[in-house]
């Protein structure tokens, strides 16, 4: 019987152990993350898809500062692809190296994702996700001016640039990624909710556009072109929970789609965290599949549907 | 019958048109290799592997000036994955888009790329390969200090880091490059001579190591291991020629690798730049297949054996 095939979307902070952002740091916690891969590709032919918050984060921060003429700054679309490299290694090399301990001499490789949006996607129309570095009001309008960003003021901790954050469409590598998993690989893909591409109106090329597509649905719109049977959001928190954080705090472990959207509807998720995560397993779960949303080490426990929150259709 | 398979490494610069290095200009320099390579497709199964000089140079500089504790340099190891990144979006997107204008729906993945190379290889014991930026003396000294960096003054312009450069004994991820390359795909890999990893002692598990790894050479071994029929080292001149820029200039257009081997032995090649190109197209040829080095503009010429210089065993 041929395996069943997992989409793994991990969080943007999933490669920082109590927020350390050094290589060495992140790769401490990327050779953990391969030791569990490693495990489950026993039973499962894998896809890991990953956030990249921190690490486009710092790529944009030094390149808005140390930009010049002679090295000038590349732009936000090319900066998720040089994120993509980056984790992907990381990713990669933990994931081969868990395998060869393990005495196995599996593939495993990291695709370069671009992922297609919509240009007629209202988020263009109204950029809220908050990249790079902060500014003083001055230094923000100055550079809204100078390169056309739009800027905001970030919770009273200064201003940023904001850019949209549009629906994934398609996944422009899925054939590409789906001839490694049937080979044998176990790949990387999608990393930071991947390059965000449109079509152009008449020549329907592609072309690299300033935004940030959610990771948690770029994976789920993979998983789905894939035809992945199961989807897993893994996060900080061992499960999706009502009242996160309040004495009635309560941790849901089984959902229909339906309960999962009610919920969603009013308001019980927080919108930069859980939300995504919950939306994003109940859309894969409406495809009569399985979403999960689970902690790292409840991720094993969470496939054999003992843990996390599994929403199903 | 199957098509050939060929391997193109691209020069460093070859993504730059006059030294511009926006990623505007870069860009539409890719579009036009995207466009070359989409026709070569036709007869060719294609591997591209690139340089990453220039891209890798701006990460580091950029790098080496704004990072703060919080949002750390990344070491040369992770940047070159950074650049792969970059290069291999640009690259996959331009052939793409080249592909989709012929009405062909092609696959095309960039792979990130893990090249072996031995620990105990002289090169790490006398580093010549200048990073990053330059400095002044004290900078530089300081830096060596702080950095475990060893820094050499370079040609009167400053100080700079200097990395080993050592050769490369395999890529890891050849396996997966072949499977995309059966299976339909032109595959961007081993851009900037690849991540340069060695095997630790006793776990035998890989780790990166801060090197640069001859492009030219990485590319070479990737096609030794995939079995290519030519290896094409792409780069701004049409020809190896002897006494380059002299008055008595020759162009080289058909060589035996005994005579190539002569010709490099003799000093007739430039160290940094047509020297790694003759020595690797020679090695190539030297398993009785073709190695080729050539201009962008002459490639597919090249590949009919009527430019180039064309070395055969």
């Amino acid at each position: 019987m041929p395996k069943k095939r997992i989409v793994i979307a991990l969080g943007g902070n999933a490669l920082q152990k109590n927020g350390e952002v050094s290589a060495e740091a992140q790769k401490s916690v990327a050779k953990k993350v391969g030791e569990l891969i490693a495990k489950l590709s026993k039973s499962f032919d894998i896809v890991v898809a990953h956030g990249n918050g921190p690490q486009v984060g710092n790529i944009l921060i030094h390149e808005e500062q140390a930009a010049t003429d002679k090295a000038p700054a590349m732009p936000l679309e090319t900066a998720v692809a040089m994120s993509q490299g980056q984790i992907g290694y990381w990713l990669a090399q933990s994931i081969y190296n868990a395998y060869a301990k393990e005495g196995r001499n599996k593939k495993v490789a990291t695709v370069i994702t671009q992922v297609e949006v919509d240009k007629n996607d209202p988020a263009f129309k109204n950029p809220t996700k908050p990249v790079g570095q902060f500014y003083s009001e001055k230094e923000a309008l100055k550079l809204a001016k100078e390169k056309g960003w739009i800027v905001k003021e970030d919770s009273g901790r200064g201003y940023r640039r904001v850019v949209p954050s549009p629906k994934p469409k398609g996944i422009i590598e899925k054939r590409e990624i789906l001839d490694l998993l049937k080979t044998g690989s176990t790949v990387i893909a999608a990393g930071g909710g991947g390059v965000p591409v449109y079509r152009t109106k008449v020549l329907r090329v592609l072309k690299g556009v300033d935004a940030v597509i959610d990771k948690d649905f770029a994976a789920e719109k993979l998983a789905e072109m894939i035809k992945a049977d199961a989807f897993l959001s893994v996060t900080a928190v061992d499960y999706a929970y009502l009242n996160f954080g309040k004495p009635n705090q309560l941790a849901l472990s089984r959902l229909t789609s339906k309960e999962a959207e009610y919920y969603a509807r009013q308001g019980f998720f927080g919108a930069g965290s859980m939300l995504p995560k919950v939306l994003a397993a109940t859309e894969f779960a409406k495809k009569g599949k399985i979403g999960i949303i689970c902690s790292l080490k409840n991720l094993e426990d969470a496939l054999k549907l003992k843990s996390g929150t599994i929403i199903t259709k």
